[in-house]
């Protein structure tokens, strides 16, 4: 898995624009992901990709009495512990691919805007399996299908999205055509995974997840209040969710 | 609901378009259902839309004891008496939305290209919940969401699909835009309903369906060959397709 985390201009980016209070992690992922949590109280809890803790702290203040953060990102990790340090919270420096190496369970096993980065879904489900108590809960969102689906073709004269009179066309020519997208996010080449409905839900249901909840995100009035431009993100998918129980 | 397939010019060139071997039902949904299909030996099973009684036919074929084949037309009726006639298959003419009138339950409830023209999903996922017996199976495909979110504008200058370069964009403006759908298909004002992926899912999870596979459609190199323009549907969904089983 790539570290894009660690590429210093990307990091310098994304930094500045997490720390502006208008962006789409705070107004659209953020309460969306939050009205799938439920009560931590006395419970453990994994968060995958947990970047600068935000969910760690969330779970602890919630009363979990262990929660692990696992990230591939050093930089992430350190600003973590910065701004999210607690005595019930251990952050692991570790990529997705390597959750097998954890050796207990847990409750809940939380993952925010961070599967798109994975190779091989399948796998990464199947691990998160072993990691979760029976019962257990995954909560996770990615980028929605949709918005993955666009590969940059050779001609540059294709766009990822057409406006028309206020009206935005998606290319989903590559919908079915699953895999490696590079994409230009702060810097050239950041590497994600597109997958459709299919290969996410058949993930879930072979390794015996029930799925409780399914959201295709959103932007309520007030995100919209605050950035007229996510009216567009109010009619059209742009980020996926999923609660899915361990049965 | 709307009973189009007994408007009389409609159900001429609906009978004129499934006469041709080749089209999308043919070639593309009719091989996914089938592979979806479990063994049907002295089950009892459930078409909901049953139109031409293919699928009751199918299941006959296929070891049923029993099948019961609903649709809202008459004139799909007498042609499913007329070309799909068996002693184990009772036809009943009644719309999706009187489910709750049969008295029996049924191991198996199928619904091929029908529950788009039903408005309220939830009502019906609930209805063929009571018709199932624990463990029994529902198996549907309708059309894509992606397919369906197309909002008409009043301004005809917007089109649901753009071609560049051979790449495909669809209007997704009006994806969480839930409800009616005013189309042309042989006829103006054909009635359906769309769903984002969040209801469909969702209301199968409120009814206790364990999802076991999710297909978003694609044509296979044998479709392509007979039909070249399904290079389309080779690499973008068309159809959707559930198999849910209650717990």
């Amino acid at each position: 898995m790539q570290n894009i985390y660690d590429n210093k201009k990307f990091f310098n980016e994304y930094i500045e624009m997490r720390d502006k209070e208008i962006n789409a992690n705070n107004l659209i992922e953020k309460p969306i992901f939050k009205s799938l949590i439920p009560y931590f109280k006395d419970k453990k809890v994994l968060d995958i990709g947990c970047g600068f803790g935000d969910l760690c702290r969330l779970a602890v203040e919630d009363g979990a009495r262990k929660v692990v953060g696992v990230d591939i990102s050093k930089n992430m990790l350190e600003k973590a512990k910065e701004i999210n340090s607690d005595s019930k919270i251990t952050y692991l420096n570790k990529p997705m691919e390597k959750l097998n190496e954890i050796n207990e369970k847990f409750d809940f096993v939380l993952s925010s805007l961070a599967f798109h980065y994975v190779e091989d879904f399948s796998k990464l489900i199947k691990d998160i399996k072993n990691l979760l108590v029976p019962g257990g809960y995954l909560i996770f969102s990615q980028e929605h299908p949709v918005e993955t689906a666009f590969m940059p073709p050779q001609n540059k004269n294709i766009d990822k999205k057409i406006d028309i009179e206020g009206k935005r066309y998606y290319l989903l020519s590559d919908y079915n055509n699953i895999g490696k997208r590079s994409v230009r996010w702060n810097v050239d080449g950041v590497i994600k995974y597109h997958r459709n409905f299919s290969v996410i839900i058949n993930s879930l249901a072979e390794n015996g997840f029930f799925i409780e909840k399914l959201i295709d995100s959103y932007a309520d009035e007030e995100a919209i209040k605050l950035e007229p431009k996510y009216k567009y993100q109010n009619d059209r998918p742009y980020f996926l969710f999923i609660k899915a129980k361990l049965l």
